[in-house]
Formats: structure tokens, sequence, C-alpha cells
């Protein structure tokens, strides 16, 4: 394995033990056994360092996207959309701590804020992507066209966000599944 | 003012200038002008101080909730529920720094849930209370009773506090009025 993916997986187990804050550059260095200089010379600061963490280490919601977009036209749409709301889930779910940490902290999210201004990203593009799919789905008529797509997508990503952050707050009653499939047939019900 | 809030006061103000992690007790004693045993003498710990600044300071959820339980069976239900939209977007909002914070800080964390737990609160509650709500306008014909009222009401609050973490990482195209009538028309059509 090499440094870069060393670190990476340092600043993983750093931010789970001790949260964003206490997840140093000088602690993920030690525990990736590199100097906090070579961390650098991989990382430009702390805010890439955890988008990296975001983007390589998570069950990504870009494949979960991807697989949705290929099953357009194909098989039953409520299937297809509780598969995905429970891949949703599961990607919040393991982002919260980290999404939570930098909102939590002022100087940290000015600088992530700036790199994905520079870098023409967001973690508003998967509804914006997830619009898309439910436009498609539209085309094909298998989904009322009545509906809003936008807002369609910012309800069923917004559910599996919220449901990622209250899950760390409290013990939920029902289980992922059946909450993803209710979710979905109140949706796209016709 | 008294001590208690002026202690409230300086901890909202500290958390917005420093983040979760940088609002140290100390910090917020000296801020209120009292020292850190008289801080703990109001609030057991970090966690009842972060508490009260959420339920005392923030634009609340509570009221927004009764102004649209008293408006069951009134007026018109979509105009009625965007104006709560509206409500619980500005809440979650003001909140999303405090709630980030929690998330981010393991030991932070692991005090908030004990203390929910033994309050029998929790912010999974305002979901379960505009389900009852969406219940009561299905009673009163003003809902298709074929919606999952604990559904949409996962949606709606769920597209609000995706919302407001978004919007502080980006900046959002559409205005927020604009997005809440959407949403609703979205959720309720018939």
């Amino acid at each position: 394995m090499g440094t870069r993916d060393r670190i990476i997986d340092a600043a993983e187990q750093a931010i789970h033990e001790f949260g964003i804050a206490g997840a140093t550059t000088k602690r993920i260095a030690h525990q990736a056994g590199c100097s906090e200089a070579l961390l650098y010379k991989h990382f430009a600061s702390k805010e890439s360092l955890l988008l990296a963490v975001l983007l390589e280490r998570m069950p990504a919601l870009a494949p979960a996207l991807a697989k949705l977009r290929l099953s357009v036209g194909q098989g039953e749409i409520r299937a297809n959309l509780t598969t995905f709301t429970t891949m949703a889930l599961e990607f919040y779910t393991r982002a919260a701590a980290i999404a939570g940490g930098v909102l939590g902290d002022p100087p940290l999210l000015d600088g992530f804020r700036t790199m994905l201004v520079k870098a023409g990203s967001g973690p508003h593009l998967p509804i914006e992507a997830l619009a898309e799919i439910l436009r498609a789905e539209q085309g094909a008529d298998r989904l009322d066209a009545g509906i809003d797509a936008g807002a369609a997508a910012s309800m069923l990503m917004g559910a599996c966000f919220h449901r990622a952050n209250l899950s760390y707050f409290v013990d939920l009653p029902d289980d992922d599944e059946t909450w993803a499939g209710t979710i979905v047939g109140t949706l796209v019900r016709r």
C-alpha cells in the first residue's frame, strides 16, 4: 500500500476515533508512519485530505447513481429506487461525521467552501444527478409526469441525509429497508 | 438579563465564532462575565448548555408545528405547509452548526445521546409530530389518504434539513420560498 493510501486510511481511523477536531495532521501522519511534511506533499491541506476520505473510502454515491441511471426504463422502478435509497442512506451514514465536523469548524468550513468552488464540485450535485434520472424515467413514461423531478430528488436525498444524521443521536424504531420502501412508495405513487 | 441568559448568549456567540470545538466553557464563562464554576451551577454539562442554545435561542420548530396543528382543516393546505417548510428550513439552518459540531465530536456526541435518552427527547420527534398533523389532514379529507404520513413527514423535514446543511457548503441556485413551494406541491399533489 502506497503512502497516499496509508495516509487516507489513517485519516479515516483518526476521524472515527477523535472526531474532525481531534484528527490533526500530526496525529494522522504519525499513525500513517510518515512525517507531516510528507503528508502535505500528498495533500495540500487538511480539507483536501478530508475530501479524499469522503470520495475514496466511503461507499460512494457516484456508483449508486450510475447503477440507477443504467436501470432507466429497465426492471421495476420502485425496486430500483429502493435499492438506490438504501445505498444513499449507507453513504450519508458513513459521511455524516465528516460533514458534521466540517460544518462545526468555521475555519475548516471556509477552506472547504473555497476548495469546492475551485473544483466546481459540491454536495448538492448528487441531487441534480438524481433529478436527471427521474426526468429520464418520466420520459420513458414510468413516472408521473406531474412530479417535479428536482423536488422529488431533494426529498429522497434529504430523507436519507436526515435519517443518517438522526441515527447518530437516537435509536430509530424502524429498520432501514422497510423505511426505504415506504419512502419510495410514497414518492412515486400514481 | 440574568446570568443564565448571559451564558446562553455567550455560548451561541462562541459557537458562531469558533465552532463547537472552540467554544470551550472557559471561553463562554469569560465572555458571559462569570466563573466556570458559576457556569456549571447553571448547566450540568457542555451538552446541556448546547441543548439550551438549541431550544431557547433558535427560531424553534415547536411553535411552527403548533401553528400548523392549529391550521388543520383551515385555509389552504399547500399554503400552510409552505409556511411551515420555510420555518423548518430557517430552524435547521440556525441549528446546523451545533448539530454538526456535536456529530463531529465523539465524546460530546456520547454525552448528548445519553442526555436525550434520559429526557425521552430527540431530533426525530418533530418528524413524528408532523406525521400526526398530516394524518389529521387526511382525516379531514384534505390530503390524499394513499400517502404514508410518516414517509411524507420524513421527506419534508429531510429536504429542509439537507438544504440547510448544503447552504453552508455551496451557494444554492434557487431561493428558499420558491423551493419550499415546489417541495410542498410535489408532496401533496392529488
